[in-house]
């Protein structure tokens, strides 16, 4: 069951470039993205109406799309506009298409009621694409349900325990209890650690010579969006209070979204605004966060087979858990709504 | 859901061979094939009545299989002859046996009710092994229901899409809306091009000084054998008109065999009457073959992917479908019959 | 389904060394097991009691296990004794233990009610660790239901068939009818041929000048364990009158512990009192036992895979099924017993 009225992140905008055309499966519908001649992106059903044969073997033909399976020709609409050894074409014959927006080099979609989706509501990921920041495209790919992934994401005390040597740093990191308000949509979570461990990451890219105040300052709101304002700065600069002279910066954009029940899709970037002219810091910081990443999916991947194995354990809330909590019940929240919506409208999910 | 009272290719003659002793699974039974001492072919459930191991992996004594786990033998009959450590073998220990006909290479085995086999009403495929024809044996393995590859040979129109390269040719092929006349089980299909670029595989055999009115004129039949009378002839020599002049003629035997509900057993052949004496033409009209036929698996195989991922989707007839819903309906036809002859007898499936 | 209150073997007593933790599934429950600093084996259910992943991912801090997720600390007793960012654990925050007993070089562990769990009735298998005696230590692992392979050590016909060039011999061995008495928890399975042939096992180990008395006499009991007084002597020496003059003698102890319903861990030795002294013998009885139980893990996976094609499949019993049937039998007893206990007193299982 997935939230439907909302916008996903779909692909990196240099997945769909030139004439080629993407495959990716999203809450388990199979879609396509092309770009128009004139550069604009097309997201439609990646299934012919006819015998079900995906599109994106087909073959692009201007703005169109030929099936390669029996030669039916769609435009970039949807509408069936040719179909072998027939004139008439009925009006049914088409496949669904779906909105989408690019922005910032990530093209999102919007899976529901094309008439509720608002391109505002987007969510602002500006650092992704400006100038003044920089940052490298991540993707990885998980065999597990999105929400254990939201989980990890709203919790950051695992930092120290999973990545000791790339993210974490002292575990005092993980004894403080983050400030969380909630959001419309989600959640926002305030962390600060005074006078601890610059850690391994950002020694990488950094001469310390002593401690410093942390920070990770993040929305995280549905579908599954996290948008942070994170970084360092030596202690007793102030960082705290405001100033953030000596500091290093993160606007970290994390996107999941889920392919199926049981897979994920996880677009990210780390955008700094150090250092922005030496592209090894760049790499340097993009590497230690796909590092932690894949430590991530060994944990959780792990945690996953444990749930499957008995999908009768009931998960245990501890004080670190209010944010979770609070994120996973305002999914409910919206995947009832939409049930009760549906249910009113006699409309099929 | 399968016909069981109808004959299925399980087998090339040549797959059974000497002593040994094929195993494949037809209709989701396990069935073992191998010859008597005189060359006769038989059939049995490839599972022992004691603990169901694989008689498969038994020994040949004679005309008999002892298996191999705890040494019970059975006769050609499918009789238990021999039990360890017990003198009477009760008369109820015994494997079923498969009505088999062994003509023209191909092995045909009936599933269903023994007192229905009638040998004489297998399809006529003497092409395969008619000293006046030359073709090569095929086999390829699908993981998808077989009815999807049925859907496929039903509808020619997908050649110039799928087959570019190979059996295709110009996309004219596909625009003609060819002739659909009822069997008794299946259909007749005639499709004439008249005019038309000769295909890829025909120019790799012979010169062509210029365009072919090709013709593919095919029985299929239940379960799923097709039979084909395929060629072309130089435009204007009246090869639609009866005459088979300058023409390069095959004669396809195709047979598809369920081997679960999402995979089956693929056998063929394109038997031709030209340049029968030059193996590297055969080697070469039967290559083009096998690599259309891997071309149809790849999008076949897609397809069958995009309708698990949604079973809920309906496929939607367009025009060229006559020949696919007419064998479709005929298959339910049979399916029904056999459903209500089981409940009327009280026999399980 | 799987019966609870009895001893399983959970691991060689090797496995578990030093600071590793060692993670393996036993009747669908993971578990992990590890040393404490005093040697003494400690056995909890591998699943953090926060968001259920493995503790065996964890980090040893003396006696106790900290998760690697979050940091929650556990003691050896299961208690939860450190979180994150809480000063107050609340009481239900634990993981479960599982009462465990080393003995011979086996963990034993219990999957039941704790206080059912009497190491007076853990089997004797002292032959693993006597110093009289030499055996190495095995393990297999096979991807069926652990019954199948119960099936198989009830009845030695299969021998000859399965194993003729390792354990078997002649094929008289398997025309003689085992004695088979009932045991309270099992069978006692006492079978001897007079006369025959020497296996080939026991021709690698010492030259015979002509055919042996062989014995395998043996006790098959819940949940699946095998302890067997086996060997040959030449014929004539009056073995099986009780003297044991020229005898080779073995003492096998094998343990089935299902992994989960379609998968099994398989423990076994075995043990000889001959030529212990000569490592080369040692290893070759051993190299025997282990390609005698792949050719069992071949025929009996073999089985597997036909009885998943057709559930409905029954198995027919024959002479030689005595002993798999009385033990198949006592099975479902304890089965039905377990359950009306937990519906009597409403405990979930």
């Amino acid at each position: 069951m997935f939230i439907k009225n909302t916008w996903y992140v779909a692909a990196w905008s240099h997945e769909v470039e030139g004439s080629n055309i993407l495959s990716r499966t999203i809450i388990s519908q199979p879609i396509m993205l092309y770009r128009k001649d004139g550069g604009e992106v097309v997201a439609l059903h990646d299934r012919c109406c006819h015998r079900g044969a995906p599109l994106s073997m087909g073959r692009r033909e201007g703005d169109c799309v030929r099936c390669m399976y029996h030669g039916l020709k769609f435009d970039s609409r949807g509408a069936c506009v040719e179909a072998p050894a027939q004139e008439r074409i009925p009006p049914q014959a088409k496949v669904q298409t779906f909105p989408v927006v690019e922005r910032h080099r990530w093209i999102w979609i919007w899976m529901g009621d094309p008439a509720l989706a608002d391109p505002s509501t987007i969510p602002d990921t500006h650092w992704l694409d400006d100038p003044d920041w920089r940052g490298l495209p991540g993707y990885i790919h998980y065999h597990v349900n999105y929400l254990l992934i939201c989980d990890n994401l709203l919790d950051f005390s695992h930092l120290p325990y999973v990545h000791p040597t790339t993210l974490g740093g002292g575990e005092d990191y993980a004894k403080i209890q983050p400030k969380v308000e909630r959001l419309k949509d989600g959640v926002l979570i305030t962390r600060w650690t005074i006078d601890t461990e610059p850690p391994p990451f950002a020694m990488a890219v950094r001469e310390w010579s002593g401690n410093v105040d942390r920070w990770n300052i993040y929305e995280f709101t549905i579908p599954a969006i996290l948008r942070m304002d994170s970084g360092m700065a030596p202690t007793g600069t102030g960082a705290s209070a405001g100033t953030r002279e000596g500091a290093i910066e993160f606007r970290g954009c994390q996107a999941l979204t889920p392919e199926t029940e049981n897979s994920t899709h996880y677009f990210f970037s780390h955008p700094h605004n150090f250092a922005i002219d030496q592209p090894e810091i760049t790499q340097s910081i993009h590497q230690s966060v796909v590092d932690a990443f894949e430590e991530d999916r060994d944990i959780i991947t792990a945690q996953h087979k444990n749930l499957v194995l008995d999908p009768s354990f009931k998960m245990m809330a501890f004080g670190i858990d209010g944010a979770l909590s609070q994120f996973r019940w305002a999914v409910t929240q919206r995947l009832d709504q939409e049930r009760k919506a549906r249910e009113e409208t006699g409309v099929q999910a």
